[in-house]
C-alpha cells in the first residue's frame, strides 16, 4: 500500500463528506447529482491529503484543517471542470468529463457552482479573510497558467485562427523565453495549488512559522510532479499508467517539458520538422511516432528527469525547517512516492 | 436627464475605477485589456447606482459602499460573459460580445477572472465574512435562475437532443407549474442581484433595521424589471430601443411572461401552433411573426404589464418603511423610470 493509500484510508472518507456538504448547500433536488458528479469520479485526493498531513506536521489535530482540505480539491475539480470543456475532453479518469455528460452549457453552471462551494468552504476556515485572499490568488494563478499553456499551444500552431485569436505575444522567438514561459506556466498552472495545499497546513494550525518551509515544499513538489507528468505525457507506458501517449503533441502543445529540452537541442532541420508536426491542424498517430522519434534523438528525457529531480530535492530540503515528526516523515513520503513513478 | 444619468453623472467615474482595480489586482500586462474589455462596454451600471444610492439613503457616505457596488456590478458582468457563451451571443449593448472577440475559451478564463476580482472587492467591504456570504448566495441563486431558464427553453423544444439532455425534468406537464418555474426563475436570475445591490446598501452604511424594506425593493424591482424587459422583448419598438424584436422566441424561451400568460388563455389548437414553433430547431421571422400573432388573440400583454405593475407598487410601498429623505426619493425614482419605459 501506497502511502498515498495508506492516507486515503485515514482520511478519504471525511474529505468527501466536507466536498459533499459545501456542493450541497442550497443546491435545489434537481441538480444535485449533477454538481456531485465532478468530485465523485475519484482522483487520488493528493491536494486535501497534503492539507491534512502538513497541518499534523505542524502540530494539530488534521480536524481543524478540514474546511482548507475541501478548498484545495474543489479548486482543482472546478479547474478541471473548465480545462475540460477548453480542451473539448470526453474521458476523465476513465469517465466521461463533466462536458460530455452533461453539454458544455451544463459545466458552465456546474463551474460557477463549484466557485461558491469553495467560498462556503472559505467561510469555515479559521481566518476566513486570509483563506479568501489566498484563494482568490491560487485562483489567479492557475487561470494565468492556463491562458500561458494556450498561448503555448497557439504559438506552435500554423493556422492562422490561432494565430489572430492568440491571448498574447507568439512565443517562438527564442529558445530562452520559450524556456521562461514554460517555468512560469508549469508554477502557475501546477504548482501554485500544490503549493496552497501544504501552506493551508500551516494557516489551519495557526503556525505562521511553518509557512515559508511548507511553501517551497509545495512549490517544488508541484514542478517536479508537473515535469514527470510531461515525460510520462510522451514516453509513459501506456498499459501501466492507462494514459493516452504523446495527448501533448496532439494538442500541439509546446507547454510540455520533454518538448521544450528537446527544441533546445535539435538542429535546424529536426527542428523544423517537429514544430511543423505540432503545428498541424490534425495530428495523427504516425504524426506522434515521428515526433516522439525526433525527440529520442536528443537528450531531452534525461535532462527533463534531471529537472524533475532537483526540485524534488528542492522540496525534500524544504522540510529540514521543520522539527521533524512522523507527519513530516509522510510529507517526504509523498514527495518520494510522487516522483518514482517509473517512466 | 433621466434619474440613472444624473447618478452615472455623479458616480460613474469612481465605479468604474473600482471595477478596473479590482480586476487589474496581479493581471498580466498581456491580459490586461482583455480583461477589461467587458466591463469597458458600457452598461446603465443600474446596480451599483442602486447600492450607493441605498447607502445614502441609509445615512452613509456613498464611500463606505464603492467595494460593493463594485461587487454587484462585477457579478453583472461575471454572469453576462458565461450568459453569451452559453447563447452563442456575438452582440451584447452593439459590441462585440467577449467571446465574439476573444473566443469561448478565452471568454471561461476571463469569467474566471471576474470572478476573483469579486473576492478582491468583498476583502474590501466593511465586513468581508457577511458579504462573502451575501455574495456566495447570490451567485448560487443566478446560477439557479440560469439553470431553470435553460429548463425552460429545453422543455419547449422538440428535438430529441435537448430532451435527452435537460437539467432536470419536463414543464409542460400543466400551466401552474411553468408559471411557478418561471416566477422562480426570474426571482433568481434577475431579482437576487438587484435585491443583493440594494441590501449592500444597508450593509454598507452598517444599518441592519434597513435590511427588510432594501431586500424588497430589490427585489420587487428586479421582478418588475424582468416581466417588463419580456414585454419588450415581443412588443418592443425595435427603432426606440435598438433591440431584436422576439429574441426569446427566437431562443425557444417558455421563460418570458408574455408567453407563460399567452398559453394561460390559448384555446387547445393556438397553444399547440406557439409551442410547435418555439419548438422548432430553427425559427425565422415569419415564426416570430405567426408567434407574436397567435399571443396577440389573448390579453397576455396587459396581463404581463399588470403583473409587472404590482411588483412595482409593492416595491414602492417597502421605502415608506425606511425614513424618508432625497436619497429614498433617488430610490424611487429609479423605480419609476425602470417602469416607465414605453413598451
Amino acid at each position: 500500500m501506497d502511502i498515498l493509500e495508506k492516507l486515503h484510508n485515514l482520511y478519504g472518507h471525511e474529505i468527501d463528506e466536507q466536498l459533499i456538504k459545501y456542493l450541497n448547500r442550497e443546491v435545489s433536488e434537481d441538480f444535485k447529482d449533477t454538481v456531485i458528479y465532478q468530485v465523485s469520479t475519484g482522483g487520488k485526493r493528493l491536494r486535501p491529503l497534503i492539507t491534512l498531513t502538513a497541518t499534523r506536521a505542524c502540530g494539530s489535530d488534521y480536524k481543524v484543517a478540514l474546511p482548507a482540505a475541501a478548498i484545495v480539491e474543489l479548486i482543482h475539480n472546478y479547474s478541471l471542470i473548465y480545462d475540460d470543456i477548453i480542451d473539448e475532453a470526453l474521458l476523465r479518469r476513465n469517465k466521461l468529463t463533466v462536458r460530455a455528460k452533461y453539454g458544455d452549457n451544463a459545466a458552465i453552471l456546474i463551474g460557477i457552482w463549484y466557485r461558491e462551494a469553495i467560498e462556503e468552504a472559505i467561510l469555515e476556515t479559521r481566518d476566513p479573510v486570509s483563506f479568501a485572499r489566498e484563494t482568490a490568488r491560487t485562483i489567479r494563478a492557475i487561470d494565468e497558467g492556463e491562458r500561458l499553456d494556450i498561448l503555448l499551444e497557439y504559438s506552435g500552431r500554423k493556422d492562422p485562427y490561432f494565430v489572430e485569436n492568440r491571448l498574447g505575444p507568439r512565443l517562438l522567438s527564442n529558445w530562452e523565453s520559450l524556456y521562461n514561459t514554460y517555468i512560469k506556466m508549469i508554477s502557475l498552472k501546477t504548482a501554485a495549488l500544490i503549493r496552497a495545499s501544504s501552506v493551508f497546513g500551516a494557516m489551519s494550525a495557526n503556525t505562521p512559522h511553518c509557512v515559508k518551509a511548507l511553501s517551497d515544499y509545495g512549490t517544488y513538489l508541484g514542478l517536479a510532479f508537473q515535469v514527470l507528468d510531461d515525460i510520462l505525457d510522451i514516453f509513459g507506458d501506456v498499459k501501466k499508467f492507462g494514459k493516452e501517449i504523446g495527448k501533448d503533441i496532439k494538442e500541439h502543445k509546446l507547454g510540455n517539458a520533454v518538448i521544450v529540452m528537446a527544441l533546445k537541442e535539435l538542429n535546424d532541420k529536426d527542428k523544423e520538422d517537429l514544430l511543423s508536426i505540432l503545428g498541424k491542424a490534425a495530428i495523427t498517430n504516425d504524426d506522434v511516432k515521428k515526433a516522439v522519434e525526433i525527440i529520442s534523438k536528443t537528450n531531452a528525457r534525461e535532462n527533463a528527469s534531471k529537472m524533475a529531480m532537483e526540485f524534488a530535492e528542492k522540496s525534500e530540503k524544504s522540510l529540514n525547517e521543520l522539527s521533524n515528526n512522523e507527519f513530516v516523515e509522510d510529507l517526504r513520503e509523498i514527495l518520494r512516492f510522487t516522483v518514482t513513478r517509473e517512466f
